[in-house]
C-alpha cells in the first residue's frame, strides 16, 4: 500500500502500543504533529521543554513497554539527550524522533538555524548516536527499512533509538507493507533450549538452597510474572538489588530483602553469597547497589538469565529466547511444598524503626518518615522516587503487592521523576501515582507540574524540603552554601501553573501535621501537593553510610572529606 | 611551582577573566567546588539545572569574553549539551568543565552511576566532542598542556571546549608554570599584512560607494570599536545582518539598516548588493537573516575580515592577525569628510509605524509595542531578546548607542534568554538589563528566575504572553492546540521563587496600562516583571512574512500550509 512517510512512522508506533507522543513543537516537526492530530488513536502531548519530554517518555515506556519522544533538530534533540541517555542506562525502550531540516537542504549543506550554521548535519546525529543503539536520518528510500529496524532495535535491546525525519518528506508517499509491525522474537534453537532446561532442572534438583536475585532487566524483559511463578512453584527465596526493587512481590514469605554487598542485612548477604544455585537476571552492580563494590556472588553457582541467552556456571547457551526457557522451566520443574519458604527468614526490617506511633508535636525525621510513607502506599500504586533521600529512604521499606516502583538507580539524574510521573500517568491513567521528590531535584524540572495539571492528572506529590542537596551534603560540604538552594514557596506552584487547579497543597513540619494531611489526601480523589519540612542534615541511615563511602571512592586519599 | 590540579585549572580561568563559575553540584565535582570556595576572586554560582547553567555561561561569555560552566559526569554534561552547542553555533567562547568519575575507576572500566553501567567512559566524551572544538579528560600527566590548549582553543576559535576532571585528581599537585595564561595571539606575517593593507587601501581609493556589512563575528573577535572608527574615518556607511544587530552604533548617520536579502529595505539592499567595495565580517546567512536565501553579495567586490585571514576579491591572505590589519588600516586610510555619510539615506524605518501617541484604552498590538519598547531602552543597556516575536519585533527598531544586544539568531534555542540574562548580569552587574521573552520560551527555563532573584539582580523582564508559540503559529498550525501552552499566573512567580523579593510584578493589556507600568519601572531601581497580554495571532510584520516563507522552505510542495 502507499502511505505518507509520517503516517507510516505513526502507524508503526501505534502497532508498538504508543497512544501518546510526548515532546515540544518546532518548525521542523510541526508537519508531523499535523499528521498526529489527523490520526485516530494517537495524540501529541506538549511539555514545557525537551529534557522533561524525554523523562516523560521514559516514565511512559516503563508502563507501556515503549515511549515516544518528539523534538526538533539540534536545539530539541540535544536538550533531550540526557533523558535519552537515562533510558539507555536504565534499559528503557524509547523512540526519540526529531524533525530535521529538509532533505534537500541537508544534502546541499545549507547554513540553517538550529545547526551550527556551517553546513554540517552529521554532528548532531553523531552526538546522539553515541548513546543510542540506532540513530538514523530517514529518506523516502530507506524509511520502511530504517523505521522498522529502529523500532525492533529499541524493543529488543531495551534502549533508546533516534530517528531524524527531514521536514520535507513526511507527506510524500511510499510503498509500505500492509502487515503491522512484527514484535515477536525468533523462537529458540530447540536443542539449545532443551539442553538449558535440562541443565537447570538438574541444578534445581541438586540444589539445597536455591536463591533468585532480581535486577531491573527482569522487569524490562517482561520476566517478572514468570519469575514470581517460578519462585513460588519451586519455593525459591528471592532477593533484589535496589535497582530491581519491587519487581517481585515484597510481601511474599519468599522475599528475603535487598542485596547490597556488605551493606546487606546479614541473612540476605549470607543466603545470596553462599547459595549453591543463584539465578540472576543480568545484574549490574554499581557503587550504590553493591555496598560500594563489596558484592560477592558465588560465580560457580550462578545461572544468569539474559533475554537471548542463559549463562550456566559460566557456560553461555545462546540462541535462546529466555521467555521460552522460563515457560519450559515452569512446566518442567517439580513443585516444592513450602520447604524453602519456611527456611527463608522474614525480609530484613526497614532500618531499626519502632512501630509507628504518632508523636503529634514531634518534628518530622527521615528515620520515622519513610516507614510511615510506606504504610500510606496501597496495593497496585505506582511509586516514583527521586534520587536522594526519597529513594534511599523508601528503598528499604517493604511495599505492598503489585506496586510498580520507578526510579533511576543507575543513571541517577536528579529532576527525572516529576516528568517521569507525567509520562507514567499518561501511560497508566487508572493507577494511583505517588511521587516522592526532594526540593533540590524538584527545581530542575519543576515546570512540568504545569503539564501534569493541564492533563488533568491527579497524582500525590510529596516534596521533601530540606533546603538543598542533602545527598550531597553527606558526601561533601555538609554545611557548605553550594549545597543549599533557594527556598521556594512551593505550595503555591499548583495554583500558579494552573489557576483554579483542583490539586490541593498541604504542608507539614510535625508528625501531627503529616497525619492530618495524609488523612485529607487519603479521602480525596484530587491531586495533592504535600510539602514536608525536614532538617537539612537529617538523612536516612542508608545515606549516612553511603555518603562517606562515596567520598572515599570519588576523591581518593588526597581529596577532601566532611569533618 | 607545584600546585593542585584543581587550583591550576581555576588559576587559568582567572587569568582569562572568569570570576564566576556557573553550574550544578554533583558528587564528582564537589571537590572542585571546595577549591573554588577556598580561592580568592572566584566563586561558584549554582543554578537550578545544567541547561540553564550553560545558557548562563553563554550570556556571561558575551560580556566577559569567556564563560565557565561546571557540571557533573553524564547527567550534567549531557543536560547542558544544547547550551554548549548554542555557544558553538553562536561563536561564544565557553569552557565546559565536568567532574568525572575517578581516574582509576574509568581506567579499570567500573560500572558506575551516571554512566551506562557498562564500563564505557568514552561515549559521553565523544558525544560532547561532536560539538566542541576540544574535548579532553585530564590526568596529572596531561593537565598543564591540555588545560592551556583547551582554553587557548576556546578563546581563539570563539567556541566551547569541554574538560572532564576526574574526581580523584583535583587535590594532587603537579609542576606548573609560574606565568599566567598567555592570551596574546601571534603577530602577523609582516609581508602578508603589508600586502593586505596596501591592497585594501587601493580598493578604498578606487571605491565610489564602499559599504561595511557586519555580522556577529565582528563582536566575537572584538572588532567592533575598530570597525566603528574605520567607518567614521572613511565615512563608510554600514549595514548589519540581524545576527549582527547593534554591534555598530545604530544611531550613527552612517547606519543604513539591516540587510536581509529580498527582505531588506530597498535602499539597504541596493547599497549592499551594488557596492564596489563591500567589507564583511565572515557573514553566515541562514534562512532568518537572508530573506530566505535571497541575499546576493557582489562577490567581486567583497573584502572579508576573518580573525586570522582576510579574503580580498576571493584571494585569501593568511597569517594575518586581523586586529593588526584594522589598526594599520585606521592609520593608513585617509580621512573622508562626510561625503559618504551624506549619501547614506537614513536608516530604514521600523515597519510603517506612526509616531507613538498613547491610546490608553487600546489593546496592545505587536505593531505598536516594539517601537514603544525601543523607546524605553537607554544608552548602554543590555537588551536580551528571545527568539520569536521579541527578537523579530525589536530587531528592526533602532536602539540607542552603546546598547549590547543579545540573542540567539543562529541556534535559536527557545528558553535561552532567561538564564542568559542571569549570566550576562553576573558578568556586567553595573549595566541595566532588559529581557524581552515570550511565554512559550519562558516556560522552558522559568525556574532560573529564582537564581536571578537569589543573586539579588534587578533586571527588567518583559514577558509577552500570547498563550503559546506565536512564531510557530505563523509557520504552521495558526489555531492548532499544539501551539498553545498553559496560561500560568506568571506575575506570582517572583514571589514564589523568592518570597519577600523586591522585584515588582506588573501586568498590561492596554497601552495605558503599559505606560503606567513603564513609568513605575523607570522610576524604580528594583527589578520588574512586566507581563504583557497580546493576541495569540498577532505578530510583527517580519514574522508575518517569515512564517509562510519558512513553511515553504521546510515542508516542500507536498507538505501542509496554514489556510
Amino acid at each position: 500500500m502507499r502511505i505518507a512517510i509520517g503516517d507510516f512512522l505513526l502507524s508503526r508506533l501505534q502497532d508498538a502500543g504508543i497512544t501518546e507522543i510526548i515532546g515540544v513543537p518546532g518548525d521542523f516537526n510541526l508537519n508531523l504533529i499535523e499528521q498526529i492530530d489527523a490520526r485516530e488513536g494517537i495524540r501529541f502531548v506538549g511539555t514545557c521543554n525537551e529534557l522533561n519530554a524525554a523523562y516523560a517518555a521514559d516514565g511512559y515506556a516503563r508502563s507501556r513497554g515503549l515511549g515516544a519522544l518528539l523534538t526538533t533538530y539540534g536545539v530539541g534533540e540535544l536538550s533531550a539527550l540526557n533523558g535519552i541517555a537515562g533510558a539507555a542506562a536504565e534499559h528503557v525502550p524509547m523512540v526519540s524522533i526529531a524533525g530535521a531540516p529538509p532533505l534537500y537542504a541537508t544534502e546541499a549543506r545549507y547554513d540553517l538555524h538550529h545547526s551550527m550554521g556551517d553546513g554540517n548535519f552529521e554532528n548532531i546525529l553523531s552526538s546522539v548516536g553515541q548513546i543510542t543503539v540506532a540513530a538514523v536520518r530517514i529518506t523516502p528510500h530507506n524509511a520502511v527499512e530504517e523505521i522498522d529496524r529502529a523500532l525492533h532495535t529499541a524493543l529488543r535491546e531495551k534502549r533508546p533509538v533516534h530517528i531524524q525525519v527531514p521536514s520535507d518528506i513526511t507527506h510524500l508517499t511510499i510503498e509500505a507493507p500492509q502487515e503491522p509491525l512484527n514484535t515477536a522474537w525468533p523462537s529458540s534453537d530447540p536443542e539449545r533450549l532443551a539442553s538449558a532446561v535440562e541443565r537447570i532442572a538438574e541444578l534445581f534438583a541438586q540444589a539445597k538452597s536455591p536463591v533468585l536475585l532480581v535486577d531491573l532487566d527482569a522487569d524490562r524483559h517482561g520476566f517478572a510474572e514468570s519469575l514470581q511463578k517460578l519462585a513460588e512453584k519451586t519455593q525459591t527465596p528471592y532477593a533484589q538489588l535496589s535497582s530491581g526493587k519491587a519487581i517481585l512481590d515484597e510481601q511474599s514469605p519468599l522475599f528475603l530483602g535487598t542485596y547490597n554487598g556488605a551493606g546487606s542485612a546479614p541473612d540476605v548477604r549470607s543466603k545470596v553469597e553462599n547459595t549453591d544455585l543463584l539465578l540472576t537476571t543480568t545484574p549490574r552492580f554499581i557503587e550504590a547497589n553493591s555496598g560500594s563494590f563489596t558484592h560477592k556472588l558465588p560465580s560457580e553457582a550462578v545461572v544468569d538469565l539474559g533475554d537471548q541467552h542463559v549463562s550456566i556456571h559460566g557456560e553461555d547457551y545462546i540462541g535462546i529466547t529466555v521467555q521460552e526457557l522460563l515457560d519450559a522451566l515452569l512446566e518442567t520443574l517439580p513443585a516444592t511444598q513450602g520447604t524453602a519458604a519456611e527456611q527463608a527468614t522474614p525480609a530484613q526490617p526497614a532500618e531499626d524503626t519502632p512501630e509507628w506511633e504518632v508523636a503529634p508535636g514531634a518534628a518530622l525525621t527521615q528515620k520515622r518518615l519513610w516507614p510511615r510513607m510506606a504504610g500510606f502506599v496501597r496495593e497496585g500504586d505506582v511509586v516514583i522516587t527521586e534520587a536522594g533521600t526519597s529513594n534511599i529512604g523508601l528503598g528499604p521499606q517493604r511495599l505492598p503487592s503489585g506496586v510498580k516502583y520507578v526510579n533511576s538507580g543507575i543513571w541517577g539524574s536528579i529532576g527525572f521523576t516529576l516528568p517521569a510521573l507525567l509520562g507514567s500517568q499518561l501511560a497508566a491513567p487508572s493507577r494511583r501515582h505517588l511521587l516522592f521528590i526532594g526540593d533540590g531535584s524538584f527545581q530542575l524540572t519543576a515546570q512540568e507540574l504545569s503539564t501534569i495539571l493541564r492533563e488533568d492528572l491527579a497524582p500525590i506529590i510529596v516534596l521533601v524540603n530540606n533546603r538543598g542537596y542533602t545527598i550531597e551534603r553527606w558526601i561533601l560540604g555538609m554545611r557548605s552554601a553550594y549545597n543549599d538552594i533557594a527556598n521556594w514557596d512551593y505550595g503555591k506552584l499548583p495554583g500558579v501553573f494552573h489557576p483554579g487547579t483542583s490539586m490541593v497543597s498541604h504542608s507539614a513540619s510535625t508528625e501531627g501535621e503529616l497525619e492530618d494531611a495524609l488523612a485529607q489526601i487519603e479521602n480525596s480523589s484530587a491531586g495533592a501537593f504535600l510539602e514536608l519540612h525536614l532538617d537539612p542534615e537529617d538523612a536516612p541511615a542508608g545515606l549516612k553510610a553511603f555518603g562517606p563511602m562515596t567520598a572515599d571512592f570519588d576523591y581518593g586519599p588526597r581529596g577532601p572529606r566532611n569533618a
